[in-house]
């Protein structure tokens, strides 16, 4: 689907409120990409991030899905609007194997009020991508 | 309900599972209380956990939703097995603030092959809980 | 919990709008108690709701419980608001089996603008219940 | 994703099991297309299936998302396997308006034991397509 940005901005809007993140940094999250209504994150393998077998944890795989589902949400917010999770939804199909995990929100419904967004996890192990999640979100636009 | 452990040791195996992940520390979350379909779990404020307003972030709350659930779950497996998530759905009813976080798992139904726990995660300030999350999961035992 | 109703005549209310619903007619369903932040429905047996075993088919389940939470958060609206169903996510644990199905939905958490439900459905036999769903829902008030 | 049913009489191991479901013909529902991890079905509209607005009533959208996405799993079971829904969760993402109603049910992973399924619902009026609910699945395939 194509969206239109409410706000000229909206890179700088979402890379600000990225950096504001501390839990973000602390999982070592990249943002790799910002477009209308997408995003796209990745955070590379490291031991603190494991569950008992080695893989990456689950709550990192959950943390990751449910922002890159909101900042591709928070691209088409109006300038001084805040976006909160209202729900998510998220299976595990998988265990989060590989290098790193590749994260991709896409919004689906942008509405004035909420916004519906799926949301698909990948371990990326020497390029070859393994899905282990998928989620829908539903976020609200709040003023600032 | 009523529940009864199917391992006598079903509080040194949660425990040993705990330890083993390496996020769970990563978080620095505390192990509180665990019986037979239950399990509460805390994580004290720190920084590096917080979104951008300076409450606990949201994959933080997650994580912790998941984890006090497959803990409550996995004080029902049988010796030997594993307890993976199949899904989760959270709802975000309030900003995560306060002192600590605090997750309470609730098996709702123990299958043999699924389990389906209730989690409600709580922000205590000054001793005071506000409710700020409550959660549906689907567990699955394996063998390990 | 204990709510305010924020009209007086939320029962009133509740009833017009139950009685608007053609689906709920066709299914059966009787209004069986109603007060703030909680609705109780039953439906009744009868041949043409069954799946290919004999039991109450997933779709009425799931109907009962959409309908269950949503009236018990119509108890809450201000008048002339309606109250649409953002999601919900329901987990069946039994089959549906019985002399009727039970939808019970409570509100969690009543926002200006949001409402989250817990509901629980049982399906009763000779006056005995077994639980055969829970769920969460998002529900948000309209101007009509 | 492309998909190897398990057993070749896969389409009429659907259709026979669609034909058993009474509730499924009270709602006037018909089996469209079935193919290896994939099923359309569709409802036209009639008074009964209404909500207080003259729109499709939400669990009739429910209903059919869930039937839409348990088909598309059941087209891979192994023969004389059923299949349950463990779990779904839908989002309304605009009123279910139209001539008929139209459920996509797509397999997302399709495993021994679980299977997840991500739906999209569909009103149609005068063949323009609008998207009322999209929807994430999990089934479980057990011995009949």
């Amino acid at each position: 689907m194509n969206f239109q940005p409410r706000s000229q901005n909206y890179i700088e809007i979402v890379q600000a409120a990225f950096e504001r993140q501390g839990f973000m940094k602390h999982l070592g999250t990249e943002l790799v990409d910002v477009r209308p209504g997408f995003c796209e994150l990745h955070i590379p393998f490291k031991e603190e991030l494991d569950q008992h077998h080695g893989y990456f944890h689950g709550g990192v795989i959950g943390s990751l899905a449910d922002v890159s589902g909101g900042f591709a949400g928070y691209t088409l917010v109006e300038e001084g609007q805040a976006m909160l999770t209202v729900e998510y939804k998220l299976n595990i199909i998988s265990p989060g194997a590989g290098d790193y995990l590749k994260g991709v929100g896409r919004v689906v419904k942008s509405g004035r009020t909420l916004t519906v967004t799926h949301i698909d996890v990948y371990g990326v192990k020497d390029g070859i991508e393994t899905q282990c999640a998928t989620a829908i979100q539903t976020l609200m636009a709040v003023s600032a």
